[in-house]
């Protein structure tokens, strides 16, 4: 193959170059430092009062403008760890134009920046071997709609067609979509990580959408557990079946979700015995009342069909009581569990960590 | 497997709902309504002023304020198509905190919103089979970093592996990175809707991340074409080709771009004439000098090896004039080509056409 210098084509972008000053502001933000503290950057040259607010930070925080307008503050250093962040301009809370990672949730935006470091490499992109992430859209004939998921594959995947790889059915929460778990949940580089660290199995993730919205534009609403069980069982998992390697065994298949997804994790697990061998809640919207007696209404045979009922919830998490009530009830009951009592409450935060400590035990 | 009534699981779920009550925003913005209007909504109960900036709609629109401190405007009717937007409370640009589809280009973020209908469906979702959308994380040996590149493989492909497929190499403009092909030029229902209508053949598309920044911070520089042109030929190439099913005969490779990315594929693919058959440039900015000297140096055999080369550019782009001498140079080399001029500038609008233009004639 043939190289070129490129020095006039270099040359030639001048243009392109001048085309894009206009717009480019000559700055990084969030900026974060190997010390730890990040600096917070906006460019609003009119406003008369703009300051951030940030997780690791109590407060809203003060910010200082530059003659060109550009409002900034340095602030931490924080302990590693993704943190939540927003700028409020004259009292008004705003996203950061210049950071296009983000969280939305009921109609707030909010920006995301990492803190690397010990504590915060678990979910890090660290140089190990990267599985890959699929977006897929799917025409759900239970549903009557087109809608979307997303699937990990392990590294090595696309090179080892034989295998037949076990699957985690990974369930959001309420109001998010089918891409949190990888975009803030990182799920995708914790298993790289575990897998890479010979600490979980080789699996396949599959993140599907749990709302079930009755009319389109009401998109995230919660819907109908049963109308998302209907989906899941008929048109995502025959729809994996016969995309992807893996296998359809019950003992190679997993259900696990936090908040709403948890609650949907513990209905369809354990209402589908015959279909999931493990289940996983992660401070979930726990069953109660009549269809909670239904799902354990045998629990010698949950007992013998399922390899793992995990249950893991924080202190502060405002369900705390609700699974600890729960929790009670499967010892009542004697229905095998592991409750894993964390501090912490319904964050993110808390989830990475419970796929990190989940997944190892997964498939075993 | 067993179903359940799940009223109970309803009911339970009210403690999710008062939680999320107090964010969520009883409203959907942008609400597309089909007589083609648009209804932008804002919640900002402080803001004296509020406007809305779309780009069907000349100037700032103002916007009225209802008494829970929601502003909002109904605007058009707007041709079918794409459109950018953003709001403006009292003097700053702010985006939509409810609708997550965003453009980030340079620093700078705006919302895009979808008005649906003839002239717009050969990129909207319709209701036929899809392909997937596969986003990859790799070390760059010829970089020295971790970064990405996503992939388009067509419906059917994972249920017919001994299909050879053809690749198209699709790279994006400068200050983008490789997931607007799809976010926002929605190359995969283009392929989508031209391989059902049976317009297209099957081919997978792959999208690198076209920048090779000198320090890291700089992340969106243009970096060096021949820096980009080794990532490409040593890393990514290598990738796709373990790890997909595709052929690896020239005749089965293209190469096409858009700006910085038109310029990247001309200098790619006419300097490496025994690894791609098909060359695109959109809006490009086109090599000139010795680059253009030396890629043009064989006439004969740049005709005796490509299929095609294809030349997109609008009468309105600040890089129609360097085009059209570009098109001259072509001629006078006489070097088979197919100079597409149309109306319109340098925007997406134009490239999602092109790309739709475009890809029908390659691999055939």
């Amino acid at each position: 193959m043939r190289m070129y210098g490129l020095k006039s084509a270099a040359l030639c972008l001048l243009a392109l170059l001048l085309f894009a000053g206009a717009a480019f502001g000559a700055f990084v933000s969030p900026e974060v430092h190997s010390d730890r503290r990040v600096t917070f950057r906006l460019k609003a040259p009119k406003a008369t009062s703009v300051g951030v607010s940030v997780q690791f930070s109590r407060g809203q925080q003060a910010m200082t403008k530059d003659s060109d307008g550009v409002w900034s503050v340095t602030l931490g250093p924080a302990e590693p760890e993704i943190y939540e962040y927003e700028f409020v301009v004259d009292g008004l809370s705003v996203t950061d134009p210049a950071n296009p990672w983000m969280k939305f949730w009921q109609g707030t935006a909010k920006n995301l920046v990492e803190v690397p470091g010990e504590g915060a490499k678990f979910f890090a992109e660290q140089d190990v071997p990267h599985g890959a992430v699929h977006v897929h859209r799917y025409r759900s004939k239970s549903l009557g709609v087109t809608r979307g998921f997303y699937v990990y594959t392990p590294p090595g995947y696309e090179t080892s067609k034989d295998k037949k790889y076990p699957v985690l059915y990974l369930l959001h929460g309420m109001g998010d979509t089918e891409n949190c778990w990888t975009v803030i949940g990182r799920a995708n580089l914790i298993l790289d990580n575990l897998i890479a660290g010979d600490k979980a199995r080789a699996m396949i993730i599959v993140m599907p959408y749990g709302h079930t919205p009755r009319v389109p534009a009401d998109v995230r609403s919660i819907g109908r557990y049963g109308a998302f069980e209907k989906d899941l069982l008929e048109d995502v998992i025959p729809y994996i079946e016969k995309s992807y390697s893996v296998s359809a065994d019950r003992k190679d298949r997993a259900i696990a979700g936090l908040s709403m997804g948890g609650g949907q994790s513990l209905t369809v697990g354990l209402g589908n015995l015959d279909s999931f061998g493990w289940v996983g809640a992660f401070s979930s919207a726990v069953p109660r009342g009549e269809s909670l007696d239904r799902l354990l209404a045998e629990p010698e045979l949950i007992n013998e069909k399922l390899r793992l009922l995990w249950i893991g919830c924080g202190k502060n998490d405002f369900l705390f009581e609700a699974n600890t009530v729960f929790i009670e009830r499967l010892k009542k009951d004697k229905i095998h569990h592991v409750a894993h009592i964390s501090e912490g409450g319904h964050e993110w935060r808390i989830w990475r960590r419970y796929l990190n400590e989940f997944a190892p035990l997964l498939f075993r």
